[in-house]
C-alpha cells in the first residue's frame, strides 16, 4: 500500500510539523513508506497556468510528480492550519493544479452540462487541520466550510467515499499534555483507516477466492 | 468613494475579465476611479511568508500597495471562478497575505482565547463568482461553501456587514445573451451597492446637521 502526506505550513517548528512527522512515523511503522511533501521547504508554485486549465498534462515537474504520487496512493493525507475556512493558498494551489483531469477526475467536452467522474475511488482521504477558533464558533457563523470543501468539494467530487476529517483547536494556547494527545489522535486516525482498508482488502481476496 | 477591483483569472479572454472590465466601467461611470488589479498579470506571489504570520507588515511591496488600497477603499470588489468551492490559489493568497492585522483585522495577543476584531467595518463587499455546476448540485450537494467563505470567514471576521456575492453558472454553455444579461447584473449591483453608500452617507450627515 502507498500513502502521500502533504504538509502547507510556514513555520518549521509549527505543530502541524510535528502532526506531519508523527504521521509519516506512523505509517512507516505500519510498514508504509509515504511519499511526503513539505509544500513550503519544496517551494511549490501553487499558481495554475492557462495551460492547465483543461486537461493537457502540465509542464512543472513538481506537479507531474505530486500528480503520480496521488494517483498511486492509498492514502491522501493532507496536514495544513485553518486560514480563513480554507487552506493556505500554496495548498489550494496544490489542489488547484495536482487534482486534475483527467487522472483525478474527467468529463466529457462533448456532452453539454454532464456531471464530472471522479476518478479517485477506493483511496482513504485523512485531513488533519489546526484553527484558533473554538469549535463551537467555527461551526455556529463559519458553518464549517473547511469540512464540506474536503469532504465534498475535493474528496467526494473525486470519488473518495472514505474521508476523515479532524480538526484541531484552540492550538495557540493548548498545553504540552494536549498537544500529545492530538497526535496520539493522528496517529490512532491512520491506524484504524489503514487497518480498515486492509481488512477490506482480505476481504475482497476472500470474495474472489 | 474609492474601490478596490481584484480579478483572478489565468485566461485574459476569460467571461471573469469581461466582467471585471463591466465592474472597473460602471465605477467609472459614476464617478468613481477605481484601483484595480489582474493578480495573474501582475504575477502576484500567493505564498504568505513565515515572517507575514504575525502582525509585522510585509516587505513585498505589491502586498503593500494592496494593503493600503483595502484599507481606503469603501468598495471591495473579487471577481473569481469556483475552483473546488474557493477562489483559485493566486486569490487566497491575496487574502491571506493582504487581509492581515493589524489594519484589517487585529486581537490582543496577551488575552488568550479573545475573538478578533473586524477593522473594515463600513465598506461594502462583492464577490462575482463563476462556476460551471448548476446552483441546485452546488447548494444541495456542495452546501455551497464559496458564499460562506467570503460572507462569513472574510468580510463578517473583519467587520464588513453589506456583502453581496453573485454567482453565475453554468458559464462554458451559456449563450451571448444569457452573458450580456450577466454583466448588466454587475453594472446593477454596483450601482445599488454605491446608490445605498452614498444613500446612508447623506443621512448621516443630515443627521449631524
Amino acid at each position: 500500500m502507498k500513502a502521500s502526506i502533504i504538509l502547507a505550513h510556514p513555520y518549521d517548528k509549527s505543530f502541524n510539523h510535528a502532526i506531519f512527522d508523527r504521521a509519516v512515523q506512523t505509517f512507516r511503522n505500519l510498514g508504509i513508506e509515504p511519499w511526503k511533501h513539505d509544500l513550503y521547504k519544496e517551494d511549490f508554485n501553487p499558481v495554475m497556468t492557462r495551460e492547465e486549465l483543461g486537461k493537457l498534462p502540465s509542464t512543472d515537474t513538481k506537479v507531474l510528480l505530486y500528480n503520480r504520487e496521488l494517483i498511486e496512493s492509498d492514502f491522501l493525507v493532507f496536514i495544513h492550519p485553518d486560514w480563513w475556512g480554507q487552506p493556505p493558498a500554496i495548498l489550494k494551489g496544490y489542489i488547484d493544479r495536482v487534482i486534475r483531469p483527467p487522472h483525478a477526475y474527467d468529463y466529457d467536452e462533448n456532452a453539454e452540462g454532464s456531471p464530472a467522474t471522479g476518478k479517485l475511488g477506493g483511496k482513504a482521504g485523512i485531513v488533519f487541520a489546526t484553527a484558533n477558533t473554538d469549535a463551537e464558533r467555527e461551526t455556529a457563523y463559519f458553518g464549517d466550510p473547511l469540512e464540506k470543501i474536503w469532504t465534498r468539494c475535493v474528496f467526494g467530487f473525486c470519488g473518495v467515499e472514505s474521508s476523515r476529517h479532524v480538526m484541531f483547536s484552540v492550538v495557540s494556547t493548548s498545553s504540552q499534555a494536549q498537544r500529545e494527545a492530538w497526535l496520539d489522535q493522528v496517529q490512532d486516525v491512520i491506524e484504524t483507516a489503514v487497518a480498515e482498508k486492509r481488512c477490506l482488502a482480505t476481504d475482497s481476496r476472500s470474495a474472489v477466492s
